[in-house]
């Protein structure tokens, strides 16, 4: 038991059968196909030569299954984290290429540490701090990102900067170094893989082949470019048209090393590390826990902690870049039919073997088609309808999303993320301060007590009914309490005023403060304060404080009995209108 | 109406007749006797001449008196803010006078201008963002601090420090400066103004004098304590023996001036300032509301927030320091009859004419006299009742004031309340992104479905009713999801959740997503999710987004509702339990 906690591979080890090494091969194989030219592009996107693209994708997949918790999670470089990467290496080196290297090493140890610790610490509600809306408007800026700095290797065109602006005023300035030839290559490689995924995919939902297999002859697009294109660069002659290729990459495994620790360097890393580590995980975990529940699954998210964070250690000590769980990659693994994590450990195997036979045949592949490959990759992550419905459903969520967005497109991933996540947690401290309000009335014939501005209801002319639909703390108990004492005294003939506290969740030292100022107030002014449906956990609080014995009125079970106590006519007459009029 | 909003002043003047400005004037002879000692002592705390004191206690009261909303509010120098006066003007001065007093009036001014403004924009909401725990945790450890420094009145040693341990050290470095006669002052003035406000009082209360009256005399405790130690210090020739005295201070009015705009001096000041005017308010319109309450009158946040800001504004063209209401004087004004703000007109009348003619008066006052004073003042707004009470009852309300008070006493007032304001906020957010989550079950012979760990319930074995006691929001929207869902496929033969939402105020873009999330995990589990009693409010939100089609199951109005649908046979047996059992 407890060794299955700590590492879940023990688990699903146990009987492990030839069904299950042949559903995980074949779906290894399928993913190392359509891993290749992922961890390529996502080298490139990162800053970092390909094979540190492909040292990415070896040790952190072994990794990931013997500590992670999903069965069918696919681990590797994928986009937004390599954009991250890039923005924060970018930072600290300057122009300095090995200065480069050593921070995107030194942020993979660093979330993987951070990972890790999470883990342990059981710290992963610590990520649910990043608002979906955060998180959606971060995903569509950093597309849009991604999609822009790509038009570098599309164009030939050589652009730098974190931000949008920053992109375009570099761009401005080298138009001249456009290139006809690239851009050729790249236009046909961006139309080839939509057509891929839009109207052969549909082509091949039509056949009767097998769904999987139709998927992943969809999925093979870039694969496909790779192949057409190098051979057009390269025996095409492309190539000497200034089509800009990967060239020599450098075969062989990673060799595990740990790169000398450097103090500087962490301090400027520890927060871009963070971001990358808490994004990477919501990313990774969402993904995990929809294919989870497909096989009626669990994902343990300290679990997945752990084995993400082992993925992102594994990826530093080989050389790599961040990693995290892919979302296309993972569902194909999943549908090509994966059982257990073993078809990582394949993958992996594929990987080693490209690394090590394969990398003269990338020479000659455009930079064009990769970055092509990730232009379509990112297209489905910009989504304009994730605000539409925020804006239709919470205009708070909306500001959120809106805030993140600008701030990354304007200032960057970092700034964007943290100006997000501290709207959001403005937002609802604003939201939850102004708590709603309503003056309760006796639906007729009934023992409910509804709002007296949505229903037909019968109200007390002695006793004001209440309902705060909010709990009490620090940020509302004053507003709370004013109110409340303005409703009860501003009609005369007011006795009693009976707070339903159904809504209320929690009480703080301040809202009982002002609660006990409420009563104080009440009785000052001639008027009894009640309380009913009080819950069981705030019921034991109160007890533990004076409040009760100082409250001038009751605590009713129920808002019903309460009104039958201190008003038994009107609230008798109200019961029977029902009988009266059927 | 409009007149009376903006100027209150034109409220209550309408109609004031002979016997109010009799029991206005009472009131006045009485606080002004009492205010004159408090004027000069807080100038002491806050590091400026004597004057000051006194210039502060003229004009803030009639700008009150115009713009105030509270009849019966006492304002001027008092003991907390000018402690945070002198440690925001201590830090920006170093060891120059004339910019010390600059600062000070800077500081009156610019809170001033924020209080303005915030009654202006109606932001007294942001005061509440200081939580009871933090002010009480802010006002102990103010004390201590306050007590602490005027050692160096009291015992002739100088001091120097915004911390309790920079106080200590600077102590013990000047020990030899120890003045004996001092120190004999000092500690007969403690001694005295502990037996008047304790025996004396109690002796008082029962002599057949009227409570108001007696309350005076022991108040007037200070007046005394002024009188013998200036006799013991002039002609009894204590001054010779090395006692400090107030010496010169010069008589007259203060001359209105604006000082200079110095954009340095408000970069530094504006954040002590914040915090000066928001403690200040809170203060105030506490002692205010608890006044106003009594006489069933009522107090306009915003407008307070104007007077207090007129108030201040007036006190730096004066010359003088920050200001606020005062509780001691304010009650004092309230016992002794004050029934309009014409009160305060009278008593800056009081302090104007001894301004005027009495300040010579003060020549030989030796300033132990006055650090007694402080003392004895702020010994009452140590309470560490309140720390055994927030322990008691809310752990997390207890965390944040023991944040405040190490803050304040080791790292000074602001860097204290801005501690104790995170910890705060931070706690709330904890607290609420772990929902108190119950199994209901249904109370034998009634529709009520409580928790199951609390009462003897009846459950169903293919229904799953669950309350969460939160609203839903990103905090917690996750853990949620996750708690339902292993509560929902944790038992075989579940075929339905229903969720029951009376507790749920809000459901943020996040929280929809997960309760999506949730639908659909449970749906591939082959169960069926449901919503009970969802509020107005929620309910309008959800029927702008697609949740309400996409849900597996239904809402029902109510949750007995939904079990009698879902499980008749099971709600009918517990419905019918009583009748079998009775």
């Amino acid at each position: 038991m407890s060794l299955t906690r700590w590492l879940p591979a023990a688990g699903w080890l146990r009987g492990y059968g030839r069904e299950d090494a042949a559903a995980d091969g074949m779906a290894a194989l399928i993913v190392t196909i359509m891993l290749i030219p992922q961890s390529l592009a996502y080298a490139l996107l990162a800053g970092v030569p390909p094979q540190v693209g492909l040292y990415a994708s070896i040790l952190p997949l072994v990794a990931y299954a013997l500590f992670g918790s999903s069965r069918t999670l696919a681990v590797g470089p994928v986009a937004v984290v390599s954009l991250m990467t890039a923005a924060a290496a970018g930072q600290v080196a300057g122009g300095d290429a090995d200065l480069y290297l050593a921070a995107t090493v030194m942020l993979a140890l660093v979330s993987g540490v951070m990972l890790v610790a999470m883990g342990l610490l059981r710290l992963g509600w610590v990520a649910n701090l990043l608002s979906h809306s955060v998180i959606s408007g971060f995903i569509t800026a950093s597309g849009i990102l991604i999609a822009a700095s790509q038009f570098k290797h599309l164009l030939g065109i050589p652009l730098h900067g974190d931000t949008l602006w920053e992109l375009a005023a570099s761009a401005a300035g080298h138009l001249d170094a456009f290139n006809p030839a690239t851009a050729l290559v790249g236009a046909a490689a961006v139309l080839f893989l939509l057509w891929a995924r839009g109207p052969l995919k549909r082509l091949l939902a039509r056949t009767p082949l097998p769904a999987w297999l139709a998927e992943l002859l969809a999925k093979a697009g870039p694969v496909a470019a790779v192949i057409g294109t190098t051979l057009a660069a390269g025996p095409g002659g492309l190539a000497e048209r200034g089509v800009a290729i990967v060239g020599q990459v450098p075969g062989g495994l990673p060799s595990p090393t740990l790169p000398a620790f450097d103090a500087g360097l962490l301090g400027q890393l520890w927060l871009p590390a963070l971001l990358i580590s808490l994004i990477g995980f919501v990313e990774s975990v969402s993904v995990a826990q929809t294919l989870a529940a497909k096989r009626r699954q669990r994902i343990d998210s300290n679990a997945e902690l752990i084995g993400l964070g082992a993925a992102n250690l594994a990826s530093g000590v080989s050389g790599g870049i961040p990693v995290t769980g892919g979302f296309s990659r993972s569902v194909v693994n999943f549908d090509a039919g994966a059982r257990t994590p073993l078809a990582g450990v394949f993958t992996a195997g594929g990987i080693a073997l490209t690394a090590l036979f394969f990398t003269p045949w990338f020479h000659y592949l455009p930079k064009a088609t990769l970055a092509a490959t990730i232009i379509v990759a990112v297209l489905t992550l910009v989504d304009p309808g994730a605000f539409v419905r925020a804006w239709r459903y919470s205009k708070a969520d909306f500001a959120a999303m809106l805030i993140t967005l600008i701030g990354v497109l304007a200032a960057g991933v970092e700034a964007g993320v943290i100006a997000g996540v501290a709207a959001a947690l403005g937002l609802h401290l604003w939201r939850t301060s102004q708590p709603h309000m309503a003056e309760l009335g006796q639906m007729p014939g009934t023992e409910h007590f509804r709002n007296v501005r949505r229903h037909r209801v019968v109200t007390s002319p002695r006793v004001l009914s209440m309902r705060v639909d909010e709990s009490l703390y620090f940020a509302n108990a004053r507003r709370t309490e004013d109110a409340i004492y303005d409703a009860a005294i501003n009609r005369a003939g007011r006795r009693h005023v009976v707070l339903l506290c159904s809504a209320i969740n929690h009480i703080d030292a301040s809202a009982l403060d002002s609660l006990e100022t409420l009563n104080r107030r009440l009785a000052d002014a001639g008027v009894t304060l009640h309380l009913s449906e009080v819950k069981g956990p705030v019921m034991d609080q109160l007890q533990r404080s004076d409040f009760l014995e100082r409250l001038t009125g009751q605590v009713f079970l129920s808002h019903y009995q309460a009104l039958e106590t201190l008003d038994p006519e009107t609230t008798r007459r109200a019961s029977c209108k029902l009988k009266v009029t059927s």
